[in-house]
């Protein structure tokens, strides 16, 4: 049964926050097994990698297949429903436009004694994307992170795949190909993740990776990670829906079980100042869940996870939905703009009834690799920044280190640290 | 002896890529106690926080005891000598000034279809600062760390600091104080991680932990990551020099010590097209090491792994450079500004003769927390927006909504997500 918690009880703040502290994500110890196939790649490079595909993926290649053709994404795209091509290219446009906004602009200013001061932004030199394979194989993943690594100039950016049994999404393909993404290899698992980050003699070695996987992806992430820069690992995921009595249930339903049918481990909590909304969105995703296609999945996260939360009134709302730092935030009230503005702590915010997070999962332009399990407390979505890095500038003259330079001196050696004093007091003819 | 490498001589390459291969980190294996101390602050609360301090601070204090009192920080102040506190106010207010030009925008837009799109940058709620305890008490590095997030607008920095049989370094109270932070307390190691990441009866629970701390303190980080936020586990220091024939050698040499003294994990690296300046810095090393008061430190780093590379023109510089993606980068050449152009990878830069790197580490304005380790390939320097993070907003009306609704829609079903598809058509009634 999902949880149903009143504001006005007694207690209230004890169970929501054991509520809080529910652990959703299964913690599978594979890591000994990832780190196996680290240092198996790491030392034989690709023998290893044709290896663990033979064994995890089934599939019999040699250094020459390892890379997916440009006839083959042809041929992938050929094959694909024009419709979804069509929807494909206006999500890949949509969130291009979104990210361009996202580029960060260079500083540069000269201070009142002269001192020159700033920053430059650069792009990541290259870029590995992991796209999961088999039914967790979504396309679009691929553009969300793809498009924003683009934008940011990664003049290099290379997907790997697993291929089970030799079988591939061809919308994977395609979506690769709207993005622009010219370099794929028909790998995954932990030793995909190896050779991104240590190379192989097919594979050149990239500085950072993205993108989700399963527990092996994680776990090998982890293990590379200071090698190479890595995104989030991503948890499951959530939705925390604020609505007030007018909102509509079946809407409602819909968008919890929209959340629910990704995985067993997500989560839908609805937050309402209307008790009677509660019981008919609790109605609803019954009587929903009697004809939806993943309704397996989305009925035991639902029963194990989800949420109907009563307050008193919506001020009680923002304060909740803070703490709970949800991946994805609807507010469906009279008046959202102005709850929203009390949100500080929230991945996304949909506003309004007529924006369900499937939008934004698509075609609305924003990113749906955001943070989860509370982690929008201190962490965002994926973006543009995420490819590239800032290197600061400073420049002196001599006038500059004289006005400076006695401070830094003073400094140094109430540190303790000589060199640093005389690295400035020899420019001084102090030392 | 200092590696020297030629990049004329036919093995360049091969030598070139051993030494950025060179491992520097001690790899202290305390992840099984740091996990256990962890542990028992979880359980046990101020109880263990105060037991662990007896322990490995040798301090008896009671939960009273824990915070740091205003009337201590006031007696610290005083303690501190006048010109020192006035160094440190410079270089509080340097850093300030650059630190808010840092502060990102938000973005909201209507495009064509009249979607409203955006983002909104809120600072975390509550960030915890490690300081180290004993001779690594840097009160520079209380600065860095701490203007940049109350520059983000963070409403509660908290800082701990050990103080090993109850010593602690005044200007350490003193940075704090200038940098406005009023919540102080004296715990350090893997327990005082725990305090902030879990909360006590006394230390409330935080949202991201940052700064600086030795094995125990890293290995808590990696432990608590996810429940809170980290900064970056920083490794050994660094700097690569470059410079033509011009360079001042006994300059070069101070600053290629000032590195070597933080540490004997250390690395300067100086990169030139003149074999005389290499030989040149090589002898005022040895010639300056006799007067360091660190020298034994500064020693054992040059000679594990100190560098010379003799290139044979500025632009071979600039590709070592970005290989090396180092923490800090001096450029001493006739043009440094069209030489850092050509920079990729680099945390900082220090442009010109008169701008050695220890002026950004104390008074320039820049952040001295800068990424190591090649980390610059794909990470930057702490900043402000390491304390802030980024809700992404979206809205549809219900016109909005029928010009993209089918694309998501088609996008839902390709994808075999029933209830996402649901969630949209429902809507619009197509369901």
């Amino acid at each position: 049964m999902p949880i149903r918690l009143d504001r006005r009880s007694a207690d209230f703040a004890s169970q929501f926050k054991a509520f809080l502290a529910t652990k959703r994500e299964a913690s599978q110890d594979v890591e000994s097994a990832a780190r196996a196939i680290v240092n198996d790649v790491v030392a034989r490079g690709d023998a290893a990698l044709i290896e663990a595909t033979r064994k995890f993926d089934r599939l019999e290649i040699d250094a020459s297949g390892l890379r997916i053709t440009a006839d083959e994404v042809k041929a992938a795209v050929a094959a694909c429903d024009t419709a979804t091509l069509d929807a494909l290219k206006l999500a890949r446009d949509r969130i291009e436009l979104f990210h361009r906004r996202q580029l960060p602009k260079d500083d540069r200013f000269t201070d009142a004694l002269g001192v020159e001061l700033g920053w430059r932004w650069s792009a990541v030199d290259a870029v590995g994307l992991y796209v999961p394979g088999g039914t967790a194989a979504y396309p679009s993943s691929v553009l969300m992170n793809a498009v924003p690594a683009i934008v940011a100039g990664v003049p290099r950016v290379v997907m790997v795949v697993p291929t089970p049994d030799g079988k591939l999404n061809p919308l994977v393909l395609a979506a690769a190909d709207l993005a622009g993404i010219t370099e794929i290899y028909r790998v995954g698992g932990a030793q995909a993740v190896a050779a991104l980050a240590y190379g192989t003699a097919t594979i050149a070695p990239v500085a950072k990776i993205v993108g989700p996987g399963n527990a092996y992806v994680a776990a090998a992430k982890r293990l590379v990670f200071g090698k190479v820069g890595i995104d989030m690992i991503a948890g499951p995921s959530e939705v925390v829906i604020i609505a007030d009595r007018n909102g509509h249930p079946d809407w409602i339903a819909a968008d919890m079980l929209a959340q629910a049918e990704h995985d067993a481990n997500a989560q839908s909590i609805l937050i309402t100042d209307s008790a009677e909304l509660a019981d008919e969105v609790e109605r609803a995703i019954a009587s929903q869940l009697t004809t939806l296609p993943r309704a397996e999945i989305a009925q035991a996260s639902w029963r194990d996870f989800g949420g109907l939360i009563v307050v008193e009134n919506l001020d009680q709302a923002t304060e909740l939905a803070n703490a709970l730092a949800a991946e994805h935030l609807e507010i469906m009230t009279a008046d959202p703009e102005a709850l929203a503005a009390k949100i500080r702590n929230a991945g996304a915010i949909f506003l309004g009834a007529h924006t369900p997070e499937a939008i934004g999962d698509y075609v609305g332009g924003s990113n749906h690799v955001l943070p989860t399990a509370r982690s929008a407390r201190f962490s965002s979505g994926l973006g543009v920044l995420d490819f590239m890095k800032r290197t600061s500038m400073l420049k002196c003259g001599p006038e500059q280190l004289r006005a400076l330079g006695p401070a830094a001196v003073a400094l140094g050696e109430a540190e303790g640290l000589g060199a640093h004093a005389r690295s400035v007091g020899l420019r001084l003819n102090l030392q």
